[in-house]
């Protein structure tokens, strides 16, 4: 039985039962959507998917004249413009994300192209489009991130759509609907409503669920949308609600990390050789060296197709600065840019977690330094108790899936661990309270910090074991010496950059 | 005697002076940019342009280097993506503006095409190119928004450019850098200069004034460029703690608007004839026929390489979501976006006012519907006293050269104000507080407004005065009948498409 075949049983609803319901709806979603507006407690992400002709374009018009067109933010999806064509396929749908208190529409959106592409046998006939992967992890993310998302599927049989079609075309104010690519399509209706169910199926789940909806019947489409949209808002602001007065118990649950024990007292870290040691003058002939080594590969031809992210991240007065410098010298300012990360800004506030690094993504030819990074969670995070266990626990996998995409798109990672001895830190904290540059005061935070080392240190190694990937490792560097550190790192930053152009 | 004599004198510093200098130079320029960070007070742009070989590209890197390049935003402008071109060209300057607090280096900038268009000639000989003004003026309003212009121009003379392209040339390590077209402009250089000299005297002003740096000796380039930053941090830095400590002063005086009393009392909005009137019937019947034809409009190929800005200000109740709603049920959902104004949020605060409406402007086919809007300044924030009166003021011809960039690269403006009626608009609170409509409920807010009634109606009237230009009219409504209104605006919008397609 074809998972379709409930949306074609040619439901109908009459015209004085949609009278009466379609106006209390009205008045129930308005509602509604002032309700999530005020609380601005989720987003609310609507796709609309189906076959041309069952009602889309009408729903997504509806649903804009129904409720608040202000509190609505429909995106189109047409052709990817230059910038996004240089960053991962899903960049687009990233920026366009609908912040907490708001409904978004996106008309034409990630399963576009994976059902056209399968029902067209662009790609193997077999195996499910590349892509469903990134879907499925995707809308994961969006539901933990306390999205609600809400996925349609407009439908018709095959001969409803062939008789709606022609009824479109026939008609001069709505011919210009019906293009020589719908009919294409049509005449593929059995393949590309079998490449939706496969798609659709293995993308139903309990987070971001299918809702089908048979367009063969204007009031009754028009009904099934909205109700549905407003059920499942009702039932959000209410759990929202009761969320909200548990709140104080809810914080309890965000425990800080204690530090484990392992049998040994072995780990990644004090494994580390932090005794490596780099004479001045070696340095200065090693910095000159792997300095123009970097300047030529980000010149290189090949790298104008390509990206880079570089990743910093380490102890306070580990050298995280003094390193980015020493690569950033060595490279034009036009092909990179710096990225420090600090508390994130309220519109960020507003969206998921990585959102604020996906809206950073280079362009080709250029290379985003990050300062501190999306690792921010499974760190300080994670040991300050600033979220839940639960939301630093999922980062690892939503962490990987970030990298790989990028790594997918042609982007050239390198993440880099700066390891610095405790006494070391010490040092450096008392060399800082007597400098005279005022940019390296050291703060109370700086001290407070260095009490949860224990603590850092369980984190740090959790995040090298859950996010040193094939593509896209950990290098941990020594760094007690900042001569050895600098010029680990520049080399490692060339390897990288070499081994992928 | 020519602009450039004093940069052409072949100024040297020696190596030990050098070493000397450059060293406090850095400690203070670091202190500097920290105190910068700190305080917020202001951003800091830096416009790079000059003779290739001059050494501009190794004064960004040196600025980069000498201070902490975490908080510097170093953009080039090579060709303008797809996004952009289908905007006003200062767009993509103002997506890149550094916001308080730090330091912008734009390498490649507003200058880069005027200049070498007029040495190449593209441009008419006599006059200057198009773009100067807008650039006079974009320079004039970031200054008034606080931001520090620091521009330089890095200087050779002919035969010392000669020099330096053979020499980098020469050099495999720099040979990169010297291009085909760098020559061809080199064999231009006499009206490249002359252009240039002419372009630096049209834009040299107190605000944001030249400043000529002699490239010939690496020394003497690098201090001078250094320490000239230095010193306009300092002083600004200097005033804006003198600043802060009479900002209570300054407060006060934020006057808040006087209604003043012309002659016999009339102006523009009480001229309206607000008897206007449109039966129910009659209303039915036009509205589909003005639906129709915008919805025929919003799809005329012409369109899609145009784009629309619809304005909609109004008291409170006037109407302007219920119009809204009217122009949006005519479009396809895929092809307008709603905007509607708030409070600015935090990224916004940290930007010129206008930053935060250059980011939404429509792209190609697109209509952007904003619920108020940049008017906002010379509205409720003059009425309310938001902002100082010198910052209402000079919004009048910001607004109009906004406009009119918008006019300039195809967008089709509409602007309606909505008048209503004291007693109207009273009548209306009190049939809102008497609906189940969440989102109709009126705020104390509402009421308050309405007790400024005079001071808005002045506003009203200056903004009218000032800024209803012949490229963007103002639209006044008589808007006590809503079937009017709505009739009106819609027929409104197809007459400006109409016109403009």
């Amino acid at each position: 039985m074809s998972l379709f075949e409930s949306a074609e049983l040619g439901h109908k609803v009459d015209d004085a039962t949609y009278a009466r319901r379609v106006k209390k709806l009205r008045a129930d979603l308005l509602d509604a959507q002032y309700d999530l507006k005020q609380s601005g407690a989720f987003a609310v992400l609507v796709l609309i998917n189906g076959l041309d002709g069952a009602g889309k374009s009408e729903t997504v018009n509806l649903f804009n004249e129904w409720m608040d067109p202000r509190h609505i933010e429909t995106r189109a999806f047409p052709a990817p413009s230059d910038e996004a064509r240089q960053r991962p396929p899903l960049w687009r749908y990233w920026q366009a994300l609908p912040p907490r208190g708001k409904i978004g529409i996106f008309f034409g959106n990630w399963y576009t192209d994976p059902i056209v592409e399968r029902a067209m046998r662009k790609s193997e006939r077999s195996a499910l489009p590349r892509g469903i992967n990134d879907i499925q992890h995707l809308e994961k993310m969006l539901a933990d991130e306390g999205v609600l998302l809400i996925k349609y599927w407009f439908h018709l049989s095959e001969k409803g759509q062939e008789k709606r079609l022609r009824k479109l075309a026939k008609n001069p104010r709505t011919a210009w609907r019906v293009t020589s690519h719908d009919w294409k399509l049509f005449k593929r209706y059995k393949p590309y409503v079998s490449a939706a169910e496969r798609i659709l199926r293995e993308t139903d789940s309990a987070h971001a669920p299918w809702t089908l909806i048979d367009g063969s019947d204007e009031n009754y489409r028009e009904l099934a949308a909205g109700e549905h949209l407003l059920a499942q808002l009702k039932r959000r602001l209410a759990d929202a609600a009761a969320a909200e007065s548990t709140s104080a118990a809810k914080n309890g649950r965000k425990t800080a990390v204690k530090p484990a024990t392992s049998l040994d007292r072995r780990n990644v870290l004090n494994s580390l050789d932090m005794s490596k040691h780099l004479s001045d003058r070696k340095y200065g002939r090693e910095l000159e060296k792997w300095q123009g080594q970097l300047n030529l590969l980000a010149r290189h031809p090949k790298f104008r197709e390509r990206s880079a992210v570089l990743v910093f991240e380490g102890m306070d007065a580990a050298g995280k600065g003094g390193a980015i410098r020493r690569v950033t010298a060595a490279l034009d300012a036009r092909h990179y840019r710096n990225i420090p990360i600090a508390a994130p800004t309220e519109e960020e506030r507003a969206q998921p977690y990585l959102w604020r690094f996906w809206r950073h993504l280079p362009g080709h030819g250029q290379i985003a330094i990050f300062d501190r990074s999306w690792y921010g969670r499974v760190l300080v995070e994670r040991v300050e108790g600033f979220c839940s266990e639960a939301d630093w626990m999922r980062a690892y996998s939503e962490i990987n899936d970030f990298e790989r995409q990028l790594v997918d798109s042609g982007t050239v990672i390198s993440k880099f661990w700066l390891s610095v001895s405790a006494d070391e830190q010490l040092r450096r904290f008392k060399e800082r309270e007597e400098t005279r540059f005022k940019r390296f005061k050291i703060t109370p935070d700086d001290w407070r910090n260095r009490d949860k080392w224990p603590s850092y240190e369980v984190a740090v190694c959790d995040m090298v074991d859950r996010t040193s990937t094939d593509i896209a490792p950990w290098h941990l560097i020594a760094a007690d010496d900042k001569n050895h550190a600098r010029i680990a790192i520049l080399k490692t930053v060339c390897e990288c950059l070499e081994s992928a152009l």
